[in-house]
């Protein structure tokens, strides 16, 4: 077999054989292949696409080029959940305990933020105390007591899926729906998940820009997920603007535990609903994802879910007083009201420069080495659709620093209030369970 | 500017600035622009192509990569001719002497052959004492004074495409009009010409397989030539059999000498005509193609072109006297018949498979170390539409091995006789001047 070959027939429009996947992945990740034959028949797949057959092989082969981690010490199916990036994202804190309170074992490994998007493990770490520094045995028995437990990552996963992304990412062939699906894909599925739910967002903060672009990514996903065996589901959820009001560590923490007292934000309240339902149904605690949903307002109703979050807190080593007195998080020095400049209806928050507005307030890491400011952030007052006084307030700066001349300028130009009212855009736009 | 930013922007179908594509070759050539952008970028070119403008900056740039020859010490305006590659073209031997005799100045630099292709300086040499091994000024003076001289390849030309070109070989870029004719077109520029004449073969032997291929490619080249200041015109000839009649280094010397006595076969004398006749006009020698042809036909009714070859042989060292008698060439020990296992017509000389055969009698390199039989080779008496009668000779093996079994089985196979009348190829499928 020859690389070059493989590379004519794809660059041609023909289908490739499991063995000329494995044989690609395989020489790249132990450097038989060279970078320059990668990136020519990454281009080729960017113009002539994968079928689903290909993209599961390919998905395969890059889960056996590492590691695997092993969950079957924990009891039940486990199902993960992988969100395709937002700004002010705080579902994983609230899917976690709402849907361990009705029995669906969570074993979540976790990243920390880059850029204009937040990560897990630094939004938990806004709760004193709280660690996942656990070892792997630590871990397993904290998902089978608690049905909830965070843990970094670790291991070498997926390194062929690391190499080709970097190098994807320098040769411009990023944006191809079966690489960037077999890239998400085989991350989840090395991280040990029976089953996946998926969240992918779609908007102006969204990598994919249209719905469209979105339900392709979704389908090609769960084609993948059902074709290697790990049953997979998909939401298309509105990434035009920010999920729910607080964008930042501490805030976010803030507006978890309030959606797990049923006080949340009205849309990231029915996202988590909907992504809920969707692990409760593939976890097999339920028929419907109608009957899903039931279960889930319950626990929220009862006050079950928000005691599963403080077991987990406390079971991690953080300081579960949070929970019922929110003010114990750490506070920001100054809280900057940003005003509106006329009367109107709000026509747009641009998602990703909130996310870049909050990381310049400390919120957020500009490269991996960056110290983060867990108080940071933004807190919105405001929805796209909403009406609005002049001088009324938008939203509010929490901030150390004194100076945020340039954070606001960067609010005021990209939040947009028009005279004609204005439509509250679409939370989900289509659910894909097959 | 960055080179992710330059794929991009071809992989979405833009053009490239004159800048982008400076940096893109001087930093590939300079080594800060890795293999796996420029393998990405050519894969992206493959797919969406360049135009006029940006495939004549892509050539110039790639000839300001190295050296340039100057010949400016050569009087008159200098014609280089370029074949695509071909089984048993004789041409560059005939025409070097043909148009050298109607005042034309030939100053070739030349190469060896590789594969199923002979090279011209291999043919030259197959005449006893005959060398290229001469310095600059030598060169010079003897275009000066003969209007006819061969130099061995020499100087840094062309790196960019050098390296560009062993990259695309081994990731599946090869065939990309664009940079098929910006390959071929720098060198020749480079080389120093004034104006161009190309021979861009179509056919089962020839790299462009259709005829709407072989156009586009010439039609491409004639615009970047005529866009960067060198006149440049084209013929499409067929390569779906071996031009001429031999395929070997003494044999085609034979021929080509037999050609510019009027004596040569009819397509191999029609297609020299017509190239000669662009070369004559080029150099301004001629106003219209008919009457550069007439001056050329004369220059072998009178002898002229004859004494030209014999005054070019004898300034390099050559053995003149093998020019009345060709026997002194080298002979090869056996001569094997291959005849007709029935009788009907001609209708398949498959040119490449014929081209490796001569190659396995030696009469080629199958590496660049191989060393070749200037004997060896293929005579042949038939061609494509002719009628054979069963035992009657196709062709003549001239080898210096006994055992020719294998060789003789490619050719039984790859010379296909049919019972119905065959209609011989069209030799000349276009002649595009502009």
């Amino acid at each position: 077999m020859r690389m070059v070959d493989i590379i004519e027939k794809k660059r041609d429009g023909h289908c490739l054989t499991t063995e000329e996947i494995n044989y690609f992945i395989q020489g790249y990740t132990n450097e038989t292949i060279p970078d320059y034959q990668a990136s020519a028949l990454a281009m080729a797949i960017y113009f002539q696409g994968m079928d689903e057959r290909e993209t599961a092989d390919l998905t395969t082969a890059m889960v056996k080029s590492g590691d695997e981690i092993n969950l079957s010490n924990i009891d039940g199916i486990k199902v993960d959940k992988h969100s395709t990036g937002g700004v002010g994202d705080t579902t994983t804190l609230v899917l976690g305990p709402l849907v361990a309170a009705v029995g669906v074992p969570v074993a979540k490994m976790s990243g920390r933020g880059l850029g204009h998007t937040g990560g897990t493990i630094d939004k938990l770490e806004a709760i004193d105390g709280f660690h996942v520094e656990i070892d792997n045995d630590e871990f397993m028995n904290l998902v089978n007591r608690n049905k909830l437990a965070v843990i970094g990552q670790s291991g070498n996963l997926t390194p062929a899926d690391k190499k080709l992304y970097a190098l994807r990412d320098v040769t411009a062939s990023v944006n191809s729906i079966p690489l960037i699906a077999s890239s998400i894909m085989s991350k989840k599925i090395a991280a040990g998940a029976d089953a996946i739910v998926l969240d992918v967002k779609t908007g102006s903060g969204a990598f994919m820009k249209t719905i469209e672009e979105a339900i392709a990514l979704a389908k090609t996903m769960v084609k993948i997920g059902n074709h290697v065996g790990r049953q997979t589901m998909a939401v298309i959820s509105d990434m035009s603007q920010p999920l729910g009001l607080a964008i930042g560590n501490a805030l976010e923490v803030e507006e978890a535990i309030n959606t797990l007292k049923g006080e949340g934000p009205e849309d990231l309240t029915d996202l988590c609903l909907t992504l809920g339902s969707q692990m409760v149904v593939l976890a097999k605690k339920a028929d419907t994802l109608e009957s899903a949903r039931t279960l889930l307002q319950e626990a929220i109703s009862s006050g079950k879910a928000l005691e599963t979050f403080k077991t987990f807190i406390q079971s991690q080593g953080g300081d579960v007083a949070v929970v019922d007195d929110p003010s114990l998080l750490p506070q920001a020095k100054y809280q900057i009201k940003v005003e509106a400049a006329q009367s109107g209806y709000i026509s747009e928050i641009a998602a990703e420069k909130l996310g870049t507005a909050a990381m310049m307030l400390g919120a957020g890491r500009a490269t991996k080495d960056s110290i983060i400011d867990l108080a940071a952030g933004l807190l919105l007052h405001k929805k796209v659709g909403d009406s609005v006084q002049k001088g009324e307030a938008l939203l509010t700066i929490h901030s150390n620093m004194e100076d945020v001349e340039e954070v606001k300028d960067i609010l005021i130009n990209h939040i947009k209030i028009v005279s004609e009212e204005v439509t509250a855009p679409t939370l989900i736009h289509q659910v894909i369970t097959e």
